[in-house]
């Protein structure tokens, strides 16, 4: 988790870019201080009780980087109010009116960054459609709420396999924001930041000119997913569902563990993969995979954990009360499901627990 | 939810057969106490920690339905101690020898059900294989662990979607867990509990001769799932995530919601049933549903909610901060993924907060 953290800090620092970590990933206090580049941040969030979590423990510099609904801004008032540097994000008229409207009732600032639509694969206005981004932005100024910049997300980025298509898309995301604020600017308006980032485009992205932060979460752990792509390798991957041996159904060449879609969540983003780890990659207890030994099944309390279909590997030995490590497709999901982190030393030892919150 | 509790109920006390209400689905007291026959219980439960939350708040009567593994005999020995009428479950010899040195250890019951195998669906004995039957038997009798029984459970139920399939999948599970009763008890072992169940096959079981109990959990809300299969109709569904709209992406038809795959889980359990209802179908805020209008793909924290792909429904006109509900595929999993229930009365007004709990 270390060496990751370092990876990514050493790469902004090579680009000259400030690094926003994205603390929806750990959702711990612990894990967010060695992520952030101090202990009062910058950091982004994607819930409000991220943002009171972590303002409570000292963080002030935070983006919470969903598009906010007007019947959340009371509790974004509060932190604002408690001298805690937050950002909203807006991408429509209708929820810039309602963040303007409160900032002049409240007779504060409610900073917002516009979020724009890089990719296609969610929210965000259209980088071209400088209509609209002068509209919202001029709605957030003229009202005092403040435009505090653009906010672009590469979501497809998770989809690609191919080292040159990542850093394609990477200057997509780039280009998307610059843009955008360029439009902004033209038409006298202020817009400071210029946001980007996943953490496939992080860590291939070649240039980064005009962009003043980067944004970015799962490296933090890594995943079978982010190894699929090709961000990380299996051994980079920091996380893992410390389960045991249940029994075994012979004839089927299944060992049953005591790790289900409960402890694993039900995430299969690696099953439109090259290879599909099924619900997550068995190693053994000091984390050295077993070949192609995955969960292949899962119900609620049990995994059944078989060789890969295809693969000529052999089932191993594994007696009742054996302990395993399971890898995971995507490390936000699967921490979701736990409320604590086992912090091991480089050697296996447990050397902390750390808390970890979740809601809303 | 109270009609689909007494439903229940009514069937069961019609065939004249206890329920044993399975609380892995809701986890919290207050519905715990309305499935249950008596705030004693009896109960299921899928996790120690279930048994210990229950067992702290006056649950005596709990069968803890998953194979045990040995590290986690330490715990289940504390519920006995403290006099709680704990049952394990083990469908192999390595399991039941652990629990029989445990038991002669402490000088203590530790009773165990032996899992059936009913339909190749997870763990369990084939219920035909009469030795190993009374080999597990035998270790737990003999060693005063205590033979408890046998269960069975009908996971592959949930793949069904004709209701004489349905018929004919609780006919395969009850004669699966009353012949395995028959081996152990020819071979002049005790096997007072016949167990069975699944919410499918206790909906549609017609003859249970020879059961002792029923298990079900899901009944309790329902989900779009169980809808799937015939056992309930969408408006039995009586859970649903309350959600907003966030904004809208109008050219490709997208509505964005900030409920994501973290507040509907990842579970997309109706991909293989005839309807697809993507991760939820959207329902109006007093749970009418919109015709085909589902959240049909998810980030972390958004929903992007589309009409259904291929049906003639129009997208409805909702505004930013428009308020919605959304039935999930899988109760179990959505529920998950929060730590509290606002319990509505007939009218939709909140009548209380019930707290769920979660973890190991």
């Amino acid at each position: 988790m270390l060496r990751n953290i370092e990876r990514l800090r050493e790469r902004m620092a090579a680009l000259g870019i400030s690094l926003r970590p994205h603390l929806k990933t750990p959702k711990s206090i612990e894990i967010a201080r060695l992520m952030m580049a101090s202990p009062e941040g910058p950091a982004t969030v994607s819930t409000l009780k991220e943002a009171e979590v972590f303002a409570a423990e000292g963080v002030r510099d935070l983006l919470y980087a969903v598009s906010i609904v007007p019947n959340k801004l009371d509790r974004a008032v509060v932190l604002r109010r408690q001298g805690i540097d937050l950002k909203l994000a807006v991408d429509n008229e209708e929820a810039a009116e309602a963040v303007a409207a409160r900032a002049r009732g409240e007779g504060i600032e409610i900073p917002c960054m516009i979020e724009i639509d890089s990719d296609g694969h969610r929210a965000g206005v259209h980088p071209t459609d400088g209509e609209r981004l002068v509209a919202i932005g001029r709605i957030l100024h003229d009202s005092g709420a403040g435009l505090a910049g653009v906010m672009a997300h590469a979501g497809s980025s998770y989809g690609l396999a191919d080292p040159d298509a990542i850093v394609a898309m990477a200057e997509q995301e780039r280009a998307a924001a610059v843009g955008s604020a360029s439009l902004i600017r033209d038409a006298g308006l202020p817009c400071p930041a210029v946001s980007v980032g996943s953490t496939p485009t992080a860590h291939f992205a070649r240039d980064l000119t005009g962009v003043t932060e980067v944004r970015a979460g799962v490296y933090v752990f890594f995943d079978l997913v982010m190894a699929g792509i090709g961000v990380c390798g299996i051994d980079d991957i920091a996380i893992s569902v410390l389960a045991s041996v249940v029994g075994h159904q012979r004839e089927r060449g299944w060992i049953l563990v005591d790790a289900g879609w409960m402890a694993m969540s039900r995430d299969r983003g690696t099953a439109g993969q090259a290879v599909d780890q099924g619900y997550g990659l068995v190693a053994d207890v000091d984390g050295r995979p077993y070949p192609d030994l995955i969960v292949s099944q899962t119900n609620q309390e049990q995994g059944i954990v078989t060789v890969r279909p295809g693969s000529g590997a052999v089932l191993p030995e594994l007696p009742v009360g054996t302990k395993l490590r399971i890898l995971p497709n995507h490390a936000c999901a699967t921490a979701a499901q736990h409320d604590r982190y086992h912090a091991l030393d480089a050697d296996g030892a447990v050397r902390a627990e750390w808390r970890r919150f979740g809601g809303w």
